[in-house]
């Protein structure tokens, strides 16, 4: 449900009917019912939506677009049981709508968000979040005309630094960690690509290049012109390259590192599968310009599958019945796919 | 004309009918009148195109798509002539094709590109880079569906550094810097803004805002979600807020500092007439996926007015009748506009 001052309910009632056509899915609600009975009304939805209580009543007397400790809580709540279940094998998979992180710390649940709170239950230390942005036309979603590119499989977008001030990422941008981002962007990408035929879509997925047999995965450069030979900046060669290198070694279809600003028409002109970006703004402008709310938000590492709107609570916008529900239905579809790769697996 | 064995001359050809158009406009090409016959031939081009003979016989040796210094000391000779017919009052404005920096070096002169022949023949020390992305359907140029927002006035995007390693950033991003870039976005669009009612489009601009009495100016934070209150990094605190701060005080029309990602999102959607970023990527990976072709390069702080094509020589391209004209035709259509506002301010 996410924070119920937030945008969350409405999308998810807003997504509902279009949930139930997703084939091999069922659908359903970790929160309160009668807050999901609000969003029923507001976005006018009149099939029932499963909702399994899992917060105090208190929660009701919030009002939209507030900061508040029993809204905060009641996402703290639901969280927990939905992870109780995952692990449990109750559910396949969770699909996180959008908390807020004032109003976890109000209750005193000491979060920076989602991501860790999954990582704490399942104790986990070793995590990574990806982005991604799916194939076009999946299941009749029609996306605005700025997407109408990309790759047959969408586009991943891995971050070797993420949440971390910019003068702190030179020590985190290592052989190792540019490595181990391609490995991840590779090994998220084959799932994708894996369950990308099973018959779950009634429209045909549009081909716009042959099947690859492995992802295609571009690079960024850290320096502007990729440091022109050295001229700004010597990251490239010192480390992303060598990277690079060792990842072609082990049969990886990677290259870079190429200036990021091209590397990204290139990736909407479908060129590219997965992109490793080196900070966060490289991928989030590319990603958010190339489709903000189609965007979905991965978690990898964890026992569970976890996938999650990749927007904010919206506090601003809440409750008015014009939050756009893409997001949150391409994170289902997500984890639709990938729970099938997962029971393949097993 | 720009390096004759990249796209330079084929664009000049492709856009010239286009050119004729532009109210107030009179064009001439500085270069090898044969090379120009060669590309009006390749790109259909019926109309004769007035080429000032700037250069030696021998660069027609050369082949398309190669690095030579006959081509590279015929670019430079060709805008040697055309700043010295602009700084005595010939020409109102220099529009610059892309060069090749290698080409250039092998014909010994060594300019990391245009921008520093120009400061350099003008004896100027303070200049300025900006890309400007002009407004929708001017002169009935139809952008592609992905570029069908933006302000009335277009975009400009400023960067307070730009080619430089990102390890050196840190310094060179200052109060006064980020001041100075502020102001000179502000300029800049005002002279914009000052000139786009004159009537000199036949085509109607399509109003999306009422017209702003001043820019409205959005400044990128450096750190991700703008540093979430000192949490990553406290730049945004330090210099940022008081740089905006003090435009504020001077009066203009300044938000920020925002998360570049949403920022750039905002901008897309119409909210800004100009952009400050803090380094390269921002800017540039923005800019491409907004309008790769159509964006202009303009040097602020000559003597003289010059505006460039936002790209480069596409060696692998050239001469194959396929390059895009956009962004020449929008240099140009720029520059005109800009020496309207020169000579009103007579």
């Amino acid at each position: 449900m996410g924070d119920p001052a937030g945008i969350g309910p409405e999308i998810i009632a807003a997504a509902w009917e279009q949930l139930q056509a997703i084939p091999d899915c069922q659908c359903r609600v970790y929160g309160h019912p009668k807050v999901m009975r609000r969003a029923a009304v507001l976005r006018k939805v009149s099939t029932e939506i499963d909702c399994l209580p899992c917060c105090r009543g208190d929660v009701l007397g919030v009002l939209p677009g507030m900061i508040d400790a029993r809204t905060g809580h009641a996402a703290y709540q639901s969280i927990l049981r939905a992870i109780d279940d995952a692990r449990e094998g109750i559910i396949d998979a969770v699909v996180t709508a959008p908390i807020h992180k004032a109003a976890l710390h109000q209750a005193g649940h000491h979060y920076p968000g989602h991501t860790e709170i999954f990582a704490e239950q399942c104790g986990v230390e070793n995590y990574a979040m990806m982005l991604y942005l799916g194939a076009q036309k999946r299941g009749g979603v029609s996306p605005p005309v700025s997407e109408q590119l990309l790759g047959q499989y969408g586009l991943a977008v891995v971050h070797v630094t993420l949440h971390t001030a910019m003068k702190t990422i030179f020590e985190q941008i290592t052989l190792d960690s540019v490595l181990a981002k391609i490995r991840l962007a590779n090994g998220f990408m084959q799932q994708i690509m894996r369950t990308d035929s099973l018959p779950k879509d009634k429209e045909p997925v549009e081909i716009r290049q042959p099947p690859a047999a492995s992802p295609r995965i571009g690079v960024c450069a850290l320096n502007p012109h990729a440091g022109e030979e050295g001229l700004f900046g010597d990251e490239e060669i010192r480390i992303i390259q060598p990277a690079i290198k060792q990842a072609l070694a082990e049969g990886l279809q990677v290259e870079g590192p190429k200036p990021a600003d091209t590397l990204m028409l290139d990736a909407r002109a479908g060129k590219y599968d997965a992109v490793v970006a080196m900070f966060h703004d490289q991928g989030h402008i590319a990603l958010k310009l190339l489709g903000m709310y189609r965007a979905v938000n991965i978690t990898l590492g964890l026992p569970i599958i976890r996938t999650s709107v990749a927007h904010g609570t919206a506090l601003d916008k809440a409750w008015q019945g014009i939050a756009d529900p893409g997001s949150l239905i391409e994170a289902v579809r997500v984890a639709v796919q990938l729970s099938q790769c997962h029971q393949n697996g097993k």
